[in-house]
């Protein structure tokens, strides 16, 4: 394919354990890109932008990273993490170490899962979407929102892992959050279910009852979503949600718990898993640079 | 004061017991205003319609509804109310029954709590944030949500009343929402109140237990909120809410709920009452009707 150089753009997805970094076009088609695992910030950094440079000067890049990050382009600390567990992060100003090497680029920055829910919406599972949500489990349960065709960052940016839902029948766990214990990501999150069952979520087979606590979880994280958002989409994915059936357990559950109330057609088709898979973040990345919005 | 007749805009607020309709200008100023209970369809309107009628034709009319009603302007039931228990509404088609009347007015539709919340945000106790909510608590609880400056809207509009949230230490009590039982709806409106302790709200003192369960509930909601929309101010309003230190209670408790995660100063101020009283609703339709922003 020959492109034009100065519609080349640049995509930087920072993961808590991996980091792609790719080329491409505005409408999301990657041309080249490269995977590696996320280390110390300087050396991350140093590598995504040495195969950067070897690519030439793009004319935009767009970031989705993981948090909690400063993403309001109005704050003095924009495009800095802030206190995260992660070793040596806090602090660390992404889009300063970015203009640094790429002073004349425009850099686009949001989060790893609303990029996620950004290219999802455009070419995947929300396609045609204003109001919708990406829900990842793995580590911790996270969210990208998206209202009115807008996603949504509020103050800092959503934080759904933390609210908290009833408990389960008959389930006695405390939850393994830090800060709260039993909130969703306490209860639903892959440390969770490990702590939990005593097994990882990969190695408990689809008909575990751990499936059912853990739909339970998750169908009345989803309701607050629906009570809040009116939302017609909601993606599920991560790590976790990748068993066997998960998504129609979470589906019959929040139709019994809707008992009747909410549109009974959205109810069918609203829980879905990702159609884009790993390349969500990437591509909602780039669409991100080339500022093309979700619809 | 000497009006331009060409600015005089027309506020319509239709609440389940009462309307209100007003004259004023696009700033929220209101010139004249007038109270009635609301009944059936056709009587509420015409008396709203030939008080408006008296006082000239409006550039706009601005109205803020109760629920279930379509707000998406691209519906072909626009303006029309949904699946109702209040007897005749359901169906009710309030923009075309106003547009009969004055056929070349500008109708803006929005819901009671975000006509609410705008008047709040432009005006009175969420001035100058861009994401905010006005919770209100009465036969039912509802919130107007404002997210990155708009009002939110959804597939519907939210109904925030329905989520669910952990029973609070100790309660047994199963609730009243005849959907869900214990939603945050069924546990902790007026009629929830008067069902748990043989008492509506307004007899039962300041002491009484009632305001902690009621303050947790409440907390558990606004965490939600929180968590989905990362707002700066969360104004609790209505009837139930008047309870003396209800506020500070809840304030408290979302402290202790939170636990150190999210942004400590923010959640000293996130919690308010209105300002605006029970002009917000009237004040919030004229501002719609004049297109004035909340931001």
């Amino acid at each position: 394919m020959s492109v034009n150089p100065s519609s080349l753009l640049a995509a930087l997805e920072l993961g808590g354990t991996k980091t792609v970094v790719a080329t491409g076009l505005p409408d999301g088609t990657i041309l080249e890109e490269f995977r590696f695992p996320t280390t110390t910030p300087d050396e991350t950094l140093d590598r995504a932008l040495a195969w950067l440079e070897e690519r030439g000067v793009p004319a935009a890049i767009g970031i989705g990273a993981f948090g909690p990050i400063r993403v309001n382009p109005a704050s003095a600390d924009h495009g800095c993490l802030l206190n995260t567990p992660k070793p040596g992060w806090s602090g660390f100003s992404l889009i300063g170490k970015i203009a640094s090497a790429m002073p004349d680029v425009p850099v686009r920055l949001d989060t790893d899962v609303n990029v996620a829910l950004w290219a999802e919406a455009a070419l995947g599972a929300a396609k045609g979407a204003s109001d919708a949500a990406y829900i990842t489990i793995g580590t911790g349960i996270g969210a990208g929102i998206l209202s009115g065709g807008n996603l949504v960052h509020g103050a800092m940016h959503p934080e759904f892992g933390h609210l908290k839902v009833p408990t389960a029948p008959g389930d006695d766990f405390g939850g393994v959050c830090p800060f709260h214990g039993n909130c969703l990501e306490g209860l639903a999150s892959g440390p969770a279910i490990l702590a939990r069952w005593g097994k990882p979520a990969a190695e408990l087979p689809a008909d575990h009852p751990a499936w059912d606590v853990e739909a339970w979880y998750l169908a009345h994280g989803i309701l607050a979503l629906l009570a809040i958002l009116s939302p017609t989409r909601i993606i599920v994915g991560g790590g976790v949600s990748q068993a066997a059936g998960l998504h129609g357990k979470i589906s019959d559950l929040l139709k019994t718990v809707a008992n009747g109330y909410f549109d009974k057609e959205m109810l069918e088709t609203l829980v879905t898993p990702p159609a884009l898979g790993q390349e969500a973040g990437i591509k909602g990345a780039l669409l991100l640079a080339g500022g093309v919005g979700a619809r």
